[in-house]
C-alpha cells in the first residue's frame, strides 16, 4: 500500500502490528550496531508475554484486528481525526497531513502520535487519570523523594507555545541519497502546541531537593512497559538545561494531557525533539553521566561529524549526540508535492518554521528558479521563542514543471543544507534540507 | 590616528609599542575574568628584563625607535610590503589591505602578521635556520622523542592550499554592539596560502611513537619567550583532529617558513584559526586533556552559549570552546567600505569567501535591498577544501547611499548571522556576520 503522505508503507501491515512488538519494532536502529545483535529473540516468550497482557493490556482500541481494511486514526486511537496517516497501529503511530497543520495551534485531534511502548488504556484522546499517580526522584539527591501528582496543580503553572516534533520527522527525504531505516514520515511529524506545567527547577525548590555538585544528566523514565528482551525507554537530558527550560507538562492546549500524548504528566523541554519529552513520567533520576541505554544510545543519536550515505557507525558518547535541540528548518504546508496549479497567476506559497528556541528566525526564503535568486517571505512572529512561525508568500509561476524552494535562517547564521542529506544518518533522524516541492503549473 | 582601514588605533603608540610587552598586550582578556587581577604587574621588573634582553632579542628591526614617524610595516617586518596596516610593532601585528587580497595565493609580503610573544631575529621574511633545531615529543607516549626539524625535509611530503586567518579578524565590526578588547582589525587578518610539510601522522608512525589511548589532546609549544609574568604560550588541539589534518609545517608558498611566520616549523592544521597554528614549534604533548594555559582559557576562547554584548564571562571548559575550528564566512575586497561608485552602471563586486574545509561552500549570495531578495554570485571552485573560494558579482545600482550584503552558506547549512554581533565575545573572536559594505553610487 501506499500511505496518504506518498511514503512507502508497504513493508508492514498496519491491520495488526505486530512487528511493532516484535524487538524489532518499526524504526528501531539495532541493524546499525552490534550490540545487541547476540541477544536474539525468543519469540515464543514474546507471545506468551502478550497473551498474558491481552490485547487491551497493549492499549488496542477494542475492535475486530481481523477485519479486512486496516484501521483508520480515529480507530487507532479514540478521538483522533480520522484523516491521519496510519503508520503503526498497536504502538500507534500517527502522522498529521500537512493541509491540517495550517493554522497557528495544532488541535490535539489531529497532532502526531509517535509512541515506543505499549501501556494499557492508553489508545485515547482522554486523560489519564492523575490520581495515584507518583513520582519520585532519586539519584544524586541529599534524599530520594515520592511526589503524588495531583499535588502539581498546587504549584506555581507556566506556559509555552512550542513545536512538538518526532525527530524521525522528513525520514523519508533522505531517500534521495539512501533509504534510512525506520517509520517513513515524510513532513507531518510535527505540531506547535501550548504546554503547561510546572517548572522542574520550581518542582525541584518547592520540594526542598539538594542535587549533587556531580550531577550533569536528568534522566526520565516512564510507566509504559518495555518490549520483550529490550531495555525499558529512557532519555538523559542536559540537566543544566532541563533545570532552565524543562516542565513537568501537565496540560497540552489547555486540557489534561491526553493518554495517548503521555498524561498525566509528561516531561516536556521546549525546543527538544518530541522524543525527548518522555510520557507518563514515573522516575527523574540525577546523574553524573548520561544513560547508555539503549534507547538513548545507539537509539535517537546522530553522528557528530559527516557520515556518508549508507555507511554504518557504531555509536559512542563522543563520535554521537543525542537528538536533543531541534535543527533549525521550515516545512511547505501547501501547495503540496506533485501539486498542480494555475501558470501565470498568483499563488499562495505558506508554510511554518522553527529552530530550537535558542534565537529568532531571522527570515524565511524562497527560490523558484533552483536557488538562484532568494525572496525573503511575510513572516508571522509568534507569541514565544519555541513556537512555530507561520509564513506565506506569493509568487507566480510560467507555464512547467517547477520548483518551490524554501530555506529558515535565523539570528545565529544557522540555515538549512541545500541537499539535506549531508546529515544522512543510518536512523534517519533530524531531517532539515532545504524544501523542495515540485509543482506543475497550466 | 586612524589606521588605513578605519580602525580608531589611537588607543596606542605604534612608535615604541610598550604597551604590547607590559604584560597587558593589546589585544589580551584579562578584564574579562578574575583570573589574574591579583597577580599584578611588576614594572620595574619588567623593564630590567627587557633591558637584559636588549631591543634585539625582543626581535627589533634594527632602527630609530624615538624617530618621529612611526615605522611602516616594511620597517616592522624586513621583506613586508610597506602597505600594511601596523597594528603593533614590537611584537608585530600587521594588517593586509582588502585590495592586496584580491588574488587565489596570497604572497608573503603582503600576509598579514599576529605575534604574540618575542624572539630574536624574527622580524624577517627570511627564514629561520632549521640546523640544530629539536622538537621533543613528550606526555602520552611510549617514550619521549627528540627530532632534529632537519630529518623533516626527509619525510613524505604534503600541500595544502588554506586559509590562514587570525580569530581576531573582523574584530572591529563587533563595534556595532559593544566594541571588543584588543586589536581592532577589520578584514585584513588574512590570507590564502600554501603551506607543506610532513603530517603529524607521518611523523609519529616515522618515528615509532605509541601514543596512549588515553590522550585526546596535542598540546603544541613554540621557542619563543614569554611575556613577563605571563605563561608560555602554546595551545591544545583535539588529537584526533591534529592526526587526521596537521602538519608540520616547513614551506609556505614553496619557500620556507619565513622567521616572521613561525618558521622553521610551524605547527599547522588547515581549518584552525591562526593562532592555533603555533609557530617556531619546540614541544608536542600528547596529553589527557586540554591545557589550562592562560593562552589557551580564558585567552582564544568564544563562549557556547550566546552573551548579550558588553557581559563580562569567567570561561571554563564546559561554558567554552577554544578558538578551533573557523566559522563560516566571506570577505569583500572590492568594493571597499564607503566607496564612491557610479550608479547605473555595472559594478563588480569581488570577495572570498571560506570555512573550516570540512564541507564545500554551496553559495555565495548578494543582496542590494537589505536581504530582501539575494542573488547567486559567481563561485570559483578552489583546488582543496580550505583554501578560499574567489567569487565575482555585478550588480547596477541606482544614485543615493545603497549597501552591498553578503553572506556565504554552506553545504552543511551553516551560514552568517545578518547581525554578527550575536555572537559578541569580550575579546570580540571568529567575526562572521554577514557583510555590510556601504556604498554611495553617483
Amino acid at each position: 500500500m501506499r500511505g496518504r503522505c506518498g511514503a512507502d508503507l508497504s513493508h508492514h501491515d498496519a491491520r495488526f502490528d505486530l512487528s511493532a512488538l516484535a524487538g524489532r519494532p518499526l524504526g528501531s536502529p539495532e541493524t546499525m550496531t552490534n550490540r545487541f545483535e547476540a541477544s536474539g529473540y525468543d519469540r515464543r516468550k514474546f507471545l506468551a508475554s502478550t497473551a498474558a497482557l491481552g490485547t487491551g493490556a497493549l492499549g488496542l482500541v477494542d475492535r475486530d484486528v481481523l477485519a479486512a481494511d486496516p484501521p483508520n486514526s480515529s480507530q487507532v486511537v479514540t478521538g483522533k481525526n480520522a484523516q491521519l496517516v496510519v503508520h503503526t497501529s498497536t504502538i500507534p503511530q500517527l502522522e498529521t497531513p500537512p493541509a491540517l497543520l495550517d493554522s497557528q495551534i495544532t488541535p490535539l485531534d489531529v497532532l502526531f502520535v509517535r509512541n515506543n511502548q505499549p501501556l494499557a488504556n492508553v489508545a485515547t484522546l482522554k486523560p489519564f487519570p492523575s490520581k495515584g499517580w507518583k513520582i519520585s526522584l532519586t539519584g544524586r539527591v541529599d534524599k530520594p523523594r515520592s511526589l503524588n501528582a495531583e499535588r502539581l496543580a498546587g504549584m506555581e503553572q507556566v506556559e509555552h507555545e512550542m513545536v512538538l516534533q518526532c525527530c524521525g520527522n522528513g525520514r523519508s527525504l533522505f531517500a534521495s541519497s539512501v533509504k534510512a531505516k525506520g517509520t517513513q514520515w515524510t513532513r507531518g511529524g510535527m505540531g506547535n502546541i501550548r504546554v503547561s506545567g510546572v517548572r522542574l527547577s520550581e518542582l525541584v525548590r518547592k520540594l526542598g531537593v539538594r542535587i549533587g555538585r556531580k550531577a550533569r544528566f536528568l534522566t526520565v523514565e516512564g510507566k509504559d512497559i518495555p518490549l520483550p528482551d529490550k531495555e525499558d525507554f529512557e532519555h538523559s537530558l542536559p540537566l543544566d538545561e532541563a533545570m532552565e527550560h524543562s516542565l513537568l507538562a501537565t496540560r497540552i492546549n489547555g486540557q489534561p494531557i491526553p493518554a495517548v500524548h503521555g498524561g498525566p504528566v509528561r516531561l516536556m523541554t521546549p525546543g527538544y525533539y518530541g522524543t525527548m519529552h518522555v510520557k507518563w513520567v514515573s522516575r527523574l533520576r540525577f546523574e553524573d553521566d548520561e544513560t547508555d541505554n539503549y534507547n538513548h544510545i545507539p537509539r535517537y543519536r546522530v553522528p557528530r561529524e559527516r557520515l556518508q550515505p549508507g555507511k554504518p557507525i557504531k555509536y559512542t558518547f563522543s563520535n554521537s549526540k543525542a537528538c536533543w535541540r531541534m535543527k533549525t528548518k521550515c516545512v511547505v504546508l501547501s501547495p503540496q508535492p506533485d501539486a498542480a496549479v494555475r501558470a501565470g497567476k498568483p499563488l499562495e506559497v505558506r508554510g511554518v518554521a522553527f529552530n530550537d528556541g535558542s534565537t529568532r528566525i531571522d527570515s524565511v526564503q524562497l527560490s523558484t528558479d533552483g536557488g538562484q535568486t532568494w525572496s525573503r517571505v511575510r513572516l508571522n512572529i509568534p507569541s514565544g521563542p519555541f513556537a512555530w512561525y507561520r509564513w506565506s508568500a506569493t509568487v507566480t509561476l510560467p507555464a512547467g514543471k517547477r520548483q518551490l524552494w524554501a530555506r529558515t535562517v535565523d539570528a545565529l547564521g544557522r540555515t538549512q543544507p541545500l541537499d539535506g542529506s549531508i546529515h544522512w544518518n543510518p536512523s534517519g533522524y533530524e531531517w532539515n534540507g532545504v524544501e523542495k516541492i515540485a509543482v506543475t503549473a497550466s
